[in-house]
């Protein structure tokens, strides 16, 4: 096949279905054929791109991590607090459907067989490093400009990510939204309570 | 088979065996057959007591949790601090081997698996509350004898949980037993931070 073949679909359409197909069946019950049930017109025949799902969701890992690092960086908050905020938004997101409540379990399942998967491995730990130097970066920005306290800033961004982390994994295996958005707003208040400078700290510390 | 046949595998056996074959092999690829192969001397013939691993699963769901009820039940420290700290050495232990991590990692598979099994999805609602009714019951005790502050203990309980969860999580996933151990200062210093009584807190608060 060439690019110009219309029946060749684009690597977003590709990606697309997977998302699609994931949230739906979930990992381990995922296959090639179940992802291109999800191409409306055609089949997308994928297995003639792909050597299995573990082939195609090494892909999908690289390409959802482009996208958040995409994202990450396009935060342009001047202010450290705001950046921060923007930063939990994107961990902890207010408002989470149903199918994104089932794509973040179905995420879960394959961080989950990281131990099975060299690829896999790679790509979340490239994804966790991703999330903790963008908290440190902003962090330490807060404390050189004031606004935040002098925090040791890699164990404060450690143990952000590891709550958010802990509160999304969570509320998705339960599809709970309420626990999830308990968990923003108890995140937001240690936020406020252990890294916000001393003028801005609630009266009662 | 009667209970006085020889062959016969004790429950306990098998739940060796499921506990074994889940931290070699992990969720998706687990099979009956592959927990009959734990049993050293003769095939225990499993298919013949449960329908599918599903079935086999909830049942080593159960056992686990009424396990983890007991343990949590033994805790026997009259001193609120030291009975959190108990309780977090249940969530976080200060040392966990290779195939304890890979067993925590196994049960996450399971727990993504939740959204798509009603009886999954039971029992890690269960294994919630009773964590979060564990530290909501040392917290409120705490409180009542002026060792912590008087926060709301219901909220400190779901972070405290959130926070632990998420360590476990992403350092079964990644293998990264360095993770875990930092995960724990951290929660050991906010516990020490926000829920000890102002006297025994940092000078600089």
């Amino acid at each position: 096949m060439t690019d110009s073949d219309a029946e060749e679909p684009t690597e977003e359409a590709i990606m697309r279905a997977t998302y699609r197909a994931l949230s739906t069946h979930g990992y381990p019950a995922l296959s090639i054929s179940k992802i291109d049930d999800e191409f409306e017109k055609s089949k997308a025949l994928l297995y003639h791109h792909y050597d299995d799902k573990e082939d195609l969701l090494e892909h999908f890992l690289e390409y959802l991590l482009d996208q958040f690092d995409a994202e990450l960086a396009s935060i342009n908050a001047e202010d450290p607090t705001e950046n921060l905020h923007a930063v939990l938004d994107r961990l902890l997101p207010p408002d989470v459907d149903e199918e994104q409540m089932r794509f973040r379990c179905a995420l879960l399942e394959i961080r989950s067989q990281a131990p099975h998967n060299e690829e896999f491995h790679r790509q979340f730990r490239r994804t966790d490093d991703l999330v903790l130097s963008e908290l440190v970066s902003v962090i330490e920005r807060g404390i050189d400009d004031g606004q935040f306290r002098d925090v040791d800033a890699g164990e404060t961004a450690e143990f952000v990510y590891s709550t958010a982390y802990g509160v999304i994994e969570r509320a998705a295996t339960l599809e709970d939204a309420g626990l999830m958005a308990r968990g923003r707003r108890a995140l937001d208040e240690y936020v406020a309570a252990s890294l916000l400078s001393t003028d801005d700290r609630p009266a009662d510390c």
